[in-house]
């Protein structure tokens, strides 16, 4: 069965992924008209990663933070959105094999991004709560929550304080914010909600296996957000590994145990596999070994970027670092790629440009680096802030988040602490699958 | 095992449901210091019913028409608040079973509301949506969504044409205001965001068994209901019945059939119900009979208000409607009692002063019924606008849903269209039960 997608006499452009990478490639070549273009996502809605942390605190809602793809290219006709997963895809045939049925292709871009790499751990990947997606945050915000209703009616002692210690796995920027953010809940909300707990009593751990914070960052930067946190009266603990977690117990590599039943885990990411791409073109950490216009080793028409992509630069020998700025600028520069190739003009190798890095700590605390300026602090605290404004998707998110940023600040709350359960769909009823 | 609430001084009073009613009764007891008072809900959150059908056609968030119990309560110290579900209550001994456990009480208020009402048909109840709770609401978003998605991909054209159209029963104002809205959408916002269907040859069918719509209101805005809907195209069934469902049709009583896999049931409710409680009091909707001060019949110590309560009054021979007006009434009226009861004072009788209904079907239509004033238009929906804004809980929420609505009204859109799938908890995480 052949995908219900009408023949074009344009060359067809899938773009499998709708994230920070995909979108942009889509945005850049739906205004050409150049191609068909078809975006495949799992999701209806480009998710932002960079605040999934606070969906989790319940300082946003995961509406502000994700804009709906059709919305997007509601006044593109040469755009058509699936949602749907991809099964695999067929380099010979030049098709993708879908629920919705088989897709061909002139041009395949792969920007699936990457997900929560538990390094093998089968307890860990089943017992830890991730953060890669909405749904994760919004699962970890029902957890913490739901948590603390239960330690209420827990009266051993050691019991509850496994409900209410949270354990964070991860020194990056995800696992810092997550940490710092956790370490306000507890002092400015958790009392007023529940004033039958010692709050006082509630440990956050921050796990990191190296020996600093940040280590993408500057050194500066890995001090001063080992000090915020320290501040914050999070307990962090560097050159300690996660080894094992039984649901009750988080045990380290050096023999210590922490009694949780949270275990957060932001400690390294894979890349999204997908199924037929020949093994020689797979590199470590499951990315894909592209050249510098991202095409797929030993694949002509397929191409890959962002998360998923490996391409060795000369100032990135070791290939470019997982962020959101490389997706969005190689999706950018694979756009006008395709658009010479089309044209028939000489491609551009692609040249990562560093904009900088940042991570928010807490109120009026954050670190940032820029090419030329680190610093750090309630300034950098609010750059962060019109940085990320500046970046979300629409007018009316950067509206509702400003507001809620504003209202968040001025009263000391996150108040979305609504435990909101799923209605469980009923036999017959699994809207999930298509 | 004892629930984990400390014995006081002061009588406990034990209210089961944070709904109109028992929110408002815990609101007004907690201010006078008198009892000890706990409060047990499913949610850890009131939720604001006259505005679940826009959380469903995605116009707002669920967070902006709830409120966190624990928040509303911070400051009160004799209220302990807790989240589960009440498996029975022992009227002989004065307590609940809870899954959290016993929970003795002095007096107990049961203000569990109402549930949807199938009338036995377990086909509509198991594949018909219903839209009695804010999950509920969110589940409908859902399947609207993924239905229309799934379009994309059906091309034989009466499964298509399932998938598109909707059924809507019950031309209560639930009924009406779902109808409404849904036709705007499919006016409005379908087209844009599906130009590959054909969103003329979508059909919105509201199927109401009585012979006019709005059955509690004065007959002009039945009427006007009728001629706002017909406007916007909604094809409205008087005196019809759906008399089953299988999933791909519809059946009414009169013969006919529609091919639909969406049937929303909003054709009636049933109180919601308690073990233990003796069948003598029970009547019918199973509501339980309340004297004058909501003295539930034949138990001294155990009051029901709102949806449960049933109270003949001179004016309500009958019983009165089951809307939040009563509730909110009876439940500060019981506070006053209560408070009179435990002074030694006598108690006063419960009158029930309506305040008028009203419903609104789309942009400038809408229809109010005030005790001395019957009007219908863009200024009835004026009022509906102001008066619902003013009853919502929280100056957040106001000030959120303000927004959202002057933002849809000045862009002919409803911007929630997220299909957020929420992550299914794996092993040991279940964090519903507790």
């Amino acid at each position: 069965m052949k995908i219900n997608i009408p023949e074009s006499d344009k060359k067809r452009v899938v773009i499998v992924g709708g994230g920070f990478g995909g979108f942009k490639l889509a945005q850049m070549l739906a205004r050409s008209k150049v191609f068909q273009i078809v975006l495949i996502d799992k999701n209806n809605y480009h998710q932002f990663q960079p605040l999934f942390y606070q969906v989790a605190m319940g300082g946003l809602e995961p509406s502000s933070i994700v804009f709906p793809l059709r919305k997007a290219f509601q006044k593109r006709r040469d755009v058509y959105i699936r949602v749907t997963e991809v099964s695999s895809v067929d380099t010979v045939n030049r098709h993708l094999v879908t629920p919705l049925g088989i897709c061909n292709y002139d041009i395949l871009v792969l920007a699936l991004g990457a997900n929560t790499n538990f390094y093998g751990n089968e307890k860990l990947a089943e017992l830890s709560i991730p953060m890669k997606s909405v749904s994760e945050a919004l699962f970890l915000r029902n957890k913490i929550l739901s948590d603390y209703e239960k330690a209420l009616s827990t009266t051993d002692y050691d019991k509850r304080q496994g409900l209410m210690d949270i354990v964070i796995v991860g020194g990056g920027p995800t696992g810092v914010e997550v940490a710092g953010a956790l370490a306000e809940m507890k002092d400015f909300i958790l009392p007023k909600d529940y004033p039958e707990l010692n709050c006082e009593e509630i440990d956050i751990y921050l796990i990191q296996s190296a020996e600093q914070l940040l280590k993408g960052m500057s050194e500066k930067a890995s001090l001063r957000a080992l000090e915020f946190l320290t501040e914050l009266g999070v307990k962090v603990k560097l050159n300690t590994r996660v080894a094992d977690f039984d649901g009750e117990y988080v045990h380290m590599n050096d023999g210590t145990a922490i009694r949780s039943r949270k275990v957060i885990w932001a400690a390294g990411i894979t890349a999204n596999q997908i199924k037929g791409i020949p093994a020689e073109a797979i590199t470590f950490g499951n990315r894909l070994k592209v050249n510098r216009i991202n095409q797929v080793e030993g694949l002509g028409e397929v191409f890959a970027i962002g998360d998923m992509a490996y391409m060795e630069e000369e100032a990135y020998p070791k290939g470019h670092p997982q962020v959101a700025q490389v997706a969005m600028q190689q999706g950018k520069h694979l756009a006008e790629n395709l658009l010479r190739l089309q044209k028939g003009q000489p491609t551009l190798p692609f040249h990562y440009h560093d904009l900088g890095s940042m991570a928010t700590i807490g109120r009026n605390r954050a670190v940032v680096d820029l090419p030329h300026w680190k610093f750090q602090g309630a300034f950098a605290w609010l750059v962060w802030l019109f940085v990320h404004l500046f970046q979300i998707l629409g007018v009316k998110n950067k509206l509702f988040i400003f507001l809620n940023w504003v209202w968040n600040y001025a009263t000391y709350d996150q108040s979305l602490r609504l435990i909101i359960r799923p209605r469980v769909p009923r036999t017959g009823e699994m809207e999930v699958e298509q």
